[in-house]
C-alpha cells in the first residue's frame, strides 16, 4: 500500500512537477492529480508522468489525502481558503513555500492539520519542463508544523521527504524565516545587487567568478519580490549584516593590508566549512 | 619551427602550470623551463609534462625568448630586476597577474619588451594539480601593451593565447583595472562579504544559492589582499556602487513592493544577457 491515496499538487511548476516525478518514482501515491493555471504546464506534467490527471479549476482535488501547495506565496495565501471549501477534514496539508512564518499563521488557521515544508532545490529555473525526480537526492527539506499539526501526519510527511531522498530538519516558522533569511535571501540580495553595479559594457567581460556569484540573479522577480517581503524583518537584518562586512572590507583595505588578509582567509576557512 | 624556442615560467601553479601544458601540447615552444620556490610544484609540472626542466632558482632562465610571470603580484615586482639581469635585451617578457596599471608602470622600465596580459581562467583553486592544458579553451585574454612594446611581440603573445584556445582583447593597463575591479574583484569582496555575514551555525542549511554566491571566497587570501591593494582605487569606485545597489533594493523592501519588482527585474534581464 503507498503511503498516500490520492495527491493534489497545487502548481506544476519545478518543483511541483519534480514531486510529482519524485512520488511516481518512488510509488508513493497511488494517485497524483495536478492544478495549474497554465494549461501547457499540466499537460507537459501529464505528458512527463508527473501527474495522472490534472485541470485549471481545483475541482480536481476533491477526495485527496495530500495536498501540496507548490506555487508562490501570495497565490498559496489566495487559494488556500478555496482549497479547504473542496477537501475533507481529515486531509493533511503542506506547501513548499520559500518563507513560512507568514503562511503557517495563516494556514494553520485555514486547516486543521498543516505542516509547513521547504524543500532546499531546485534553481533559478521555474518551469515543469526542468523538472526531474532527482533533484531531492541529497537535499535537506525543512518541516515546521504548526501546533495543531497531528504527530502522524508529521511522520507521514517526514516519510515522503525521506523516501525521495532529502534529510528532513524540523524548525519552528520563525526560526526558519532567520535562517533563510541568512542562507538563501541574503545570497539573492547581493546577486541582484552586484549584478546591477556591474556597467553593461563590461558584461563581456565575465568570468567564471562573475557568472557564479549572480546566477541566482536570473530567478523570477515576481517571486523574490514576494519572498523578500514576506520575510521582510529578516531580510533587513540579513542586509545589514551583509553592509557591516563590507564596510569592514572596505576599511581595511583603505588603511590595513594586514587586517585585510586576515578578514579575507577568516571568510576563506568559513566557506571551506560548506559541504 | 615553434613561436618560441625557449619560454621560462616564473610560478609553477594553476595558471602557470596550464600555460606549460598548453603550450607543448599546440607545439608553441620548443622548450619550456619552469621556477618555483616550492620544490614539489617543480617536480609535478616536470611530472605532468607542463615543463621539460625547471628548478628553485632563476638561473635556469637563461636563455629565453619568452618569460611569463605567472606569481602574484608582489612576487612579480620583486623577481623582475632580477630576472632584468639574465635575460637578453630580446627576450619578450609577459604576465598573467590580475591587476595591470601598477605591474604595467613598474615592468615597463625594467624589460624593454614587456606586454601585460591577463587570461581571465582559473579558479578559487591555485596548486598546479589543479592545472590543464584545457582551461584557456573559450576563455577571454585581456593584454595590456606598453608604450615601448614592439609590434610584432604583442602579435606573437597574441598568437601564442590564441594559438591555445582564448580570444584577446587589448585594453589601456587603466581600462583594465577598471574593468576588473567591477567584474572580477567587486564579485570577490561580494562572496567574502556574504559568507562573512552568515552565523556558523547556519551554514548547514546551505543550498545551492548561497554555495554559487561564495564559491569565489575559498580563494586565497594573501592573493586576493594583493589584487584589492594593488587595484584601490578602482575597488573602492566598485564597492560604492555595490552598497548604492544594495541600498537601493533595500530602501524597496522597506517601502514598495512594486519598486522592487522593478528593479529585480531589471538585474533578471542584466544576469541573462551575460553569456
Amino acid at each position: 500500500m503507498s503511503l498516500f491515496r490520492k495527491v493534489a499538487i497545487i502548481g506544476t511548476g519545478l518543483i511541483g512537477g519534480s514531486i510529482g516525478l519524485a512520488l511516481k518514482k518512488h510509488r508513493l501515491a497511488a494517485e497524483v492529480v495536478g492544478v495549474s493555471r497554465h494549461k501547457e504546464s499540466i499537460s507537459l506534467a501529464r505528458k512527463t508522468g508527473a501527474i495522472d490527471n490534472g485541470g485549471t479549476s481545483l475541482e480536481i482535488i476533491r477526495g485527496a489525502d495530500l495536498v501540496i501547495f507548490a506555487t508562490p506565496v501570495n497565490v498559496i495565501i489566495d487559494l488556500a481558503p478555496k482549497v479547504a471549501k473542496i477537501i475533507e477534514r481529515n486531509c493533511i496539508v503542506t506547501d513548499v513555500a520559500s518563507t513560512k512564518e507568514e503562511i503557517v499563521r495563516l494556514l494553520e488557521k485555514i486547516f486543521p492539520d498543516f505542516v509547513g515544508g521547504h524543500p532546499l532545490a531546485g534553481s533559478e529555473k521555474r518551469s515543469i519542463s526542468y523538472a526531474s525526480a532527482g533533484i531531492f537526492q541529497g537535499s535537506v527539506c525543512l518541516l515546521t508544523p504548526a501546533k495543531k499539526t497531528k504527530q502522524d501526519s508529521l511522520r507521514k510527511i517526514r516519510t515522503l521527504w525521506e523516501n525521495i531522498g532529502a534529510k528532513v530538519i524540523l524548525l519552528s516558522a520563525p526560526e526558519h524565516d532567520k535562517v533563510l533569511a541568512m542562507v538563501s535571501h541574503l545570497p539573492h540580495i547581493a546577486a541582484f545587487s552586484l549584478i546591477n553595479s556591474v556597467p553593461k559594457g563590461y558584461l563581456k567581460f565575465a568570468a567564471g567568478g562573475l557568472k557564479d556569484t549572480t546566477r541566482i540573479a536570473a530567478s523570477d522577480a515576481e517571486i523574490w519580490a514576494q519572498i523578500f517581503m514576506s520575510n521582510r524583518k529578516n531580510v533587513l537584518k540579513s542586509i545589514e549584516a551583509l553592509e557591516r562586512n563590507i564596510s569592514v572590507i572596505k576599511s581595511a583595505i583603505k588603511q590595513n593590508k594586514k587586517q585585510l588578509s586576515v578578514i579575507l582567509n577568516a571568510a576563506k576557512n568559513k566557506r571551506e566549512s560548506v559541504v
